[in-house]
């Protein structure tokens, strides 16, 4: 790490700064900046993969600027008793290039992800439009084979739709498309949160057919997430390491208003957060992303909050795993 | 159903077109287009009986274009297995008339559901505010009796005010004014959600003495609502059909801001779509209303969007109910 | 005109009603509903030409719901002393059809404006993002020749970008591509209200290669709007028809703060609106457009409702170039 | 002036305390405490007389609350060199009462306002919607006579329709009813700042036939208000009393966007209060009211403190002429 | 109590009059206006303690204008069969005096607490930031000694910052700053939903080495919400009274986004709501707070109605507590 | 210029990058980066001195984020002929560091400021409350002598303040300090902007007494500000010198909504850039700020859009007054 990768600026105030990297962790310019590092973040700031609201491309920025606290980036976690930031070396490669078609958006970055992967560092990527997971599962493909990694994919839609060729690019195709090119085995692909009316039959029956598993926001209601995360961990651990993608609309409206196409009736960001941390630390996660934050729909910036929230829990729980320790929760005395 | 009533426009983007049908269902302009119908919406956009903040004048229009999806009117359920606008012939007869009085607006009302009535489908008014159940229920007992027919009532509030005669068309008196003048049994009348400090002590011993039962939320909260439901499904089952009135602020206002007179502590969204859905595929709903949304406070339009899902919701279960066969879930191979 | 394209519905309050032509006037569906018509209005819902902050996709449902007033289309002009809707048959034929792809949005734009040319009306088209001129321009040059008509652009922007070929379609070119593609003549366009840091001095010497003329809002500050308009009005003239186009961002943001790339220093609605008006008494528009609405920027809607008054006062202007008499404003007596 | 009636708290800071009285000014609660005014402000808090967007209920308390200075009421003008709270008795009677008819709010207001003539004093009415003037005139008309006074009215709207009996009350109808009503003179009656595409030329017959005066919007465009207002204050003191109606609508959305009927093309606030301060100190004000600003459609706040300094302004103008001396303006020395 | 404090005014509607006590109860100007008291509230409209975004200044504003019902006092309790006012005397005592340091606040805050504590009411005090605790802390430790007292602490941070001397009077450090100053025994703290980055292990090991006892949200998840109240208010039964603090950000941001460090994960309104009325009904509260609330952050105003909410739901068990009665909940017959 | 100053990042779309610089100019972390530099851009993010509404120390944040065109810093001035970047080298040095008491802020941006002008560049101060004029004043009498500069200072408010010692250095007072404090000399400043009900009348006899000029919004009104722009140029040109300190409410609330005491009658926007672009051509300006943004109170964002164009139009006419040459307006040939 150079000096140039250092924290931009060190005020103790969260509204200062010109430096708005995630949790003010280094800024890393170039590929010699990536070198170990354990954790890299990346923004992807583009919604032309969208179908209704466009506004995510404002996601990077407003994930990075909802932090709350400030200061120097330690921030350890009250449930396991350690800081992501004293156990992994975090940095933020600021946003991938972007261009003026969705092609050119999801070019750049497959070559900002990979870079990553291939300094040994896990990317996490912050949208944009959910479009942004075909690149990722493309590099991921080049780095660990299409059958070497599980997704695990939180989210009200199921992204898989069958469109013609030409157009399947987009932000509700990217796992049809991911597995039709075979960057990833449907069979390797875990979904939790469907609700709403869509996809299709015809959609889930391609589902079906390629091996793809799901559990809607009924099994969750029904079951618990606790019970469901256990066999979503279960099944994801067949594989050598886990990509998690969370669309942020896997969220009921309440607690993510902040998003292209909300839908009633999902999680609340108190199961979201267990369920990430859970999965962080059972599984090894190769890479991750949040997706979908749109801030011209969230006026009190709850949203882009909440995002930040996940990345910062599965931050936590990787360092967790890494550290081989058990959590150490604070608890009082006696 | 006439060339006049097809879907007004049919262009692939929700967000185009001059034609705000409730999911862009053919539009029935008069008693011919009605002929067939299975249900029919309609607006009735009126806040004149409202006493704190009005604005749910706007609620039918924004409810109408909280719709994400866009297109032809195809919903598939992911949870019954089937697409209500394959099953049912639903309509939108556009907004009743509505006039300078609550009066007025009342009698517009009346006339255009009895008129739904008579063609034989199911009304489901957009409100508009709840007082508009008072002409609901004048139509309803004028088709069925008074006895002819249960309600179900979603509701923080139980709308029974005991006013002086002249006063009572407002929106916080359409039950106990109903009750009074012969249009439904306080005996077939079920609330759910009731919490806050209202009504008063003198109209709960009114309800009490005209044998309307309810259920509060600390009894949702103690014996969940799943338990609930079925209990009222039992009750209501009592008589040959059912109305459902749901007043969105029976949500809490996390998940429902934009309503006159919110009050904290109540269910979630998740909550009341699977209670709509299990109410409409157990009984036979003969009308339906969802009101009180009100735009202004509405910042994220979430709140209309929530009301535009119980509608569907409760489409979905009378296509379930109506095609005779067994929710048929989107589930995973294997 | 058919039945089919009656009023959809002809309720007193502005806010009921199923139906969101422009002012309430008749939907005309096709071609045969076009035949006789003066002005046709279509909406363009397109923003993939947008380069900053999209949204204006959601412009023509913004402006034509924007209306204040409801019932039956009479708007008298109280300087004018009549009604355009009185002089005029006006119908609105809902949105030209969007794909996804700019290009395809324009090819779709260019025949519907292409047929009401052809019938014979005027073509006034609610944004969408600017970009849409550039179809608007291909069909007045199929139709008049790129010598027969003049331009006149109010706008914070030139929006003559020189890109390279392939992406030269987006909303800051239209100007330098229909140029070179020989759709108008350079020395036919004149420019209203520049200001800001672009375009660039390439870009302005292209545009005094090409003969192009404009006044920045320094002149304006300067002469005044109204001597700077009898210019403008003088100059376009020269030609038999004219082309207004209004990108509602020359509007200072305090005027219209729902607009994707605001600049500070604009025009007031006051100004505009009598420029507008007498530019239109004073030439025979041949089409007009009012771009650039972002709802999801304007939290109070006075964006829209500018926007909507900007073509109520062109129309009035085109009513009275019509009538072939002066205005008879409406004053007190003695 | 009772203890009952002092400043209800008397912190330093505009947020702080309990009593919204304007400009915390005493609180008068009854006859008594108003012996010896020089004004007495009272709040209108009710729209059932809006056509389109209510929500002038909360403007008294929005415009109360506007105030941005807190601690006492020293409001020295710099214009002026005077300060209002030090020449003249204001109190604040609080709100009259309002009922669930219009009818019933009119009466309220009407009797309050006539027990504030009784007084002596000047009231100053906080509205609430614009039907508010009926109720103000018929108690001026009692207490000066239908031609002891004239009326200047600052207004987008002539307010002035022409509809059946029974339904003339409300809130575009004051100034018609008014007049057939026998509370004032049209001959008396100016109106300044029309626009838009009402009133009908019908009505504006009946206003011609009746003496009414108007200046419009382009009038003022192209004479200055501050000529107009010339001709406007020598034709108003012809009788020996003014009051001083003040529509917030006059003002353009930019300047306004908190009211129920905007419609752009208005006055700026920096034209409205200088014309208000000239009226206030040429005339002798017998009543004033500043109506329809609308909190839910004002997020920040910027029209209830339009109105808050327009009611300053003529406050100011009052003391001044009552003090009868020139205006001291603080200027440099030398 | 004297007239001077009966209600300020009376009207029916809850948008009108100037006086905003809390529940229209009857304002207390000074010390004889609180003999007789059971309950008074008081506002702390201050945030000169707090780190991120400053704004709960007008919390206390917001809090009492937040109520939705109007008119006289009166808010039977529908699980509880009681209504407060009708059991207990409460009045509002406005805001404690501010100054421009935080110093200075405090010095007012803690003499008004300390003059309702000895006039033997309970403060119920609106912040204003969570700073206020100290003041609040230092007044109960002179009335009752450092171990009279114990405190449940609902929020999502600590608040036991370990500063520097001379700065540690901000809203992050008062319970260690008061178990510093003796005020308070660290052994009779116990604090509810904690959860985030905060505080830090030092701190931790500070609130161990004191005794202080926790519960973060990770154990409401686990155990429920309803196990941890009983033990929580078995511990604090070893005390005398008890001191119920409730910061609202201990509520989720969907529930509660107008707060300055929102924190995603908290409890919903429900939750509060129950086990803020099971508190006051088993402990003799000695005083109470809700803190935190921040109006620029709170579009919908949900925070402040929760706020609210939760006061109402403390007075109606005080006054549960005091009629030393079992509930009554309104109930069906049957 | 080290390689450690260059573009953050030098992405083509604004809404990218982690760098939020102005205008991303290049980042100068010390001393070292300053050498050479004509202009250097400070944030100071603190609003301790705020009376009301605080929120300005998010300001400086929202004030470089509010850039709409992104890419490089090329901003060429239409009416001037030159871009300010290609003239001047400007950096930004992030946020001068900010403490808990405002004495901290102050003396952080003391030495943040008097580094700059002993780099021999032009600080730009982006605020952060009014307070921060005076550490500025100080850094410049440093440098210049308490006669060696004169102040142009736009505002609603003369910030003279007469408060007792210990509480002046609050946001009213930072010029009557710097007079008393010797850092200016009364004589020196001249104010253009007045309005509302402060200062007081013996603020003012203050400010006459120490030969402070200022122009009052009615003479603005009266005279236009071209000639009194006229007026101060001569004024302040008896000074080698000039600081130019514009506080963001000098503007009408309808262009800068998003400040803590907005005043309704201010300026336009059109008219404060043209006056800033005319006095930094002719004057050599010695240092700037812009002041007062409360991002809070801005929901589209234009106040913090309007303070970036006062910046840009001041550099722009830096650049100019160095180059030497007139301005070259682009306008068309012929």
């Amino acid at each position: 790490m150079t000096a140039n990768s250092e924290p931009l600026d060190a005020h103790e105030e969260s509204y200062a700064g010109v430096g708005l990297t995630f949790c003010r962790v280094p800024f890393a310019r170039g590929p010699e900046d990536l070198a170990g590092s354990d954790v890299a973040v990346v923004g992807a700031p583009f919604d032309l993969g969208t179908s209704f609201r466009p506004g995510t491309r404002f996601g990077p920025r407003a994930i990075r600027s909802a932090e709350d606290v400030g200061g120097p980036s330690a921030r350890p976690h009250l449930e396991l008793g350690l800081d992501p930031f004293a156990h992994l070396r975090v940095v933020d490669i600021g946003d991938a290039p972007v261009g003026p078609t969705i092609s050119a958006c999801h070019a750049g970055l497959y070559r900002a992800v990979g870079e990553i992967l291939r300094a040994g560092a896990v990317p996490i990527v912050l949208g944009g439009d959910h479009s942004l997971s075909l690149p990722v599962m493309r590099a991921l493909s080049d780095h660990l084979g299409p059958d070497g990694y599980s997704v695990i994919h939180f989210d009200t839609h199921a992204d898989t739709a069958i469109y013609e060729s030409g157009v399947t690019t987009e932000h509700a195709a990217p796992f049809s498309r991911a597995v039709n090119e075979g960057y990833v085995r449907g069979t390797n692909l875990i979904q939790i949160g469907l609700r709403g009316a869509w996809p299709f039959p015809a959609e889930f029956d391609w589902m079906r057919d390629n091996g793809i598993r799901w559990h809607s926001m009924d099994q969750v209601e029904e079951r618990g997430l606790t019970a469901i995360v256990d066999e979503v961990i279960a099944a994801a651990g067949t594989r050598p390491r886990t990509y998690l993608t969370v669309d942020i609309d896997v969220l009921d409206p309440a607690f993510a208003p902040g998003t292209g196409t909300p839908e009633p009736g999902g999680l609340s960001t108190r199961e979201l957060l267990r369920a990430v941390r859970r999965i962080g630390a059972a599984l090894d996660l190769c890479a991750m992303d949040v997706v979908e934050v749109s801030p011209p729909y969230d006026p009190s910036r709850i949203t882009a909050l909440a995002a930040h929230r996940v990345v910062l829990e599965a931050l936590s729980a990787i360092a967790l795993r890494r550290s081989g320790r058990q959590p150490r929760p604070e608890r009082p005395s006696g």
